[in-house]
């Protein structure tokens, strides 16, 4: 099915917004240290899809969240999002010299440098998060700011990325693959839904079990379906190295169910999130619209 | 001088309490991933002299701030200095294989999982400042989660970590080599000061500025002995390399004023802060004894 282009608007509206939001999130260039602030913009600016600020406006969206608030838990979320790939891609983990098409941070700038920009990014996302003077209560922002932290962390995506390392070369159940995802991507792009949402409103009991169940779904297809692009597009389309996880001998859905199966899941995980999304109605369009686009996607 | 007997007591009952708190704010090392918690862990406990949260506790102790909010205030900024210090170790920047008179995190635990330990105590800090229920309400509390991320970020701690980098084997003025601790290790000691004070209550903007002098001076004085104490002690007695920043050639008080200038600083600097704690009164005798102990100490 093809993305309506009203939805195709929004996203592109989003994604311009974002840029504009992170440009003025971040310390300029031209103040001291120049070339840490360099290359945490570098890390940061003109790349990606920002998949994690359009479940943030989108969920914000059911619950009429202002503008404001939702850039700057957006930008919160991608600026955390930025460092992890940044020291991901350092040469003590995943030594990728690529990504988003672009020479990574430390070959770029070096790896001292690379490895500061992520720690100071990292602080960046707390701030701008904390420093917020817009609709959002004080209680309510506190909550937000645990949510991030507890997204970022041994609990969440640290500790997906140790379990990750952990398990390169080692045989993996299905259950053991899934909660190393659910921590490593799945986490942080649940805190996009939930600060979105809370940009919003305190939530209901019912209303985060079922956003929980839309995001956990949705996690999960996107890493199912990072999985067979790995296996399946080139790196030029990818903008990242194809191919890497089998060359790493790390395990992947397709390394374990295969494509066809692979591609199936993908498709009922994206039926799981519509159907948890079926209390909000209508308000939820673009929550549904994401989750086909997470699914569909080419890179 | 020597320290009063009281002094010295109540010292010891903060790093005790502190080392409790710590490790009950730290996930356990049974829980997976028990790797990185086990160097999160190793990184925390059983080490250093808790200076941060030191100075958290005395200014405490000015506005009768309860002791649990203390304990987390000053978790948070010693989780914060206990990352710094495991990235600051890692071959790409300081390569130091020595710490706390144990082999650095990367040497114990290898250098990836070094790197994701210390990211995951960064959001872990925030996360145990922002997961108080206690007497701090929460619109002072977001304002101390923004003082710490403003005091870890490239605005401070890891700001002047990259001017540090950048100024190996350059000619340094006595002010730019001021300001690159300023943010370096005085923006940690500050938040430390300020969060602990904030546990209390509210601060005037004349119970601020004052304490924002007492925290500079004691921050600068903090790093002249340090640069003393590179100089003069010998390794067995740091806890870490001694003289290595002669031979890294990295600028130093006491490359620039020689020895007993730097010295006469550093006393000059604890009378600063007493005198920035006079209209505190007694109330402030914890601050004062401190600031005596960071100019007097050996190690």
């Amino acid at each position: 099915m093809m993305p309506d282009p009203a939805f195709a608007e929004w996203m592109r509206a989003v994604q311009v917004r974002m840029e504009a939001a992170l440009d003025g999130f971040l310390p300029s260039d031209t103040e001291a240290p120049a070339q840490l602030h360099a290359a945490m913009r570098y890390a940061v600016l003109d790349g990606g899809k920002r998949v994690r600020p359009l479940l943030a406006f989108a969920a914000g969206a059911v619950f009429e969240a202002p503008e404001a608030a939702l850039a700057r838990a957006a930008a919160a979320v991608e600026m955390i999002h930025a460092y992890s790939l940044v020291h991901d891609d350092m040469p003590c983990m995943d030594d990728d010299a690529l990504r988003r098409g672009k020479p990574t941070v430390h070959v770029q700038f070096g790896e001292a440098t690379a490895l500061l920009a992520g720690d100071a990014l990292q602080s960046q996302a707390f701030l701008v998060l904390a420093e917020g003077s817009d609709a959002v209560d004080p209680a309510r922002r506190v909550a937000m700011l645990r949510l991030l932290a507890d997204a970022s962390g041994s609990r969440g995506m640290c500790g997906g990325q140790a379990i990750d390392l952990a398990s390169v070369g080692l045989t993996l159940t299905l259950p053991q693959l899934e909660q190393m995802h659910r921590l490593k991507t799945g986490a942080l792009l649940r805190v996009s839904v939930m600060l979105g949402a809370l940009c919003g409103k305190t939530l209901t009991p019912t209303e985060e079990a079922a956003l929980n169940d839309y995001a956990a779904a949705v996690g999960l297809a996107f890493q199912v379906v990072d999985d067979v692009l790995d296996a399946t597009a080139d790196s030029g389309t990818l903008g990242k190295t194809a191919g890497k996880d089998a060359a790493d001998n790390k395990p992947t859905y397709v390394s374990m169910l295969g494509l066809e199966q692979s591609q199936a899941l993908a498709r009922k995980l994206r039926d799981d999130a519509h159907k948890a999304l079926a209390p909000f109605g209508d308000r939820a369009h673009l929550l549904r619209e994401l989750a086909n686009l997470i699914v569909q996607r080419k890179a």
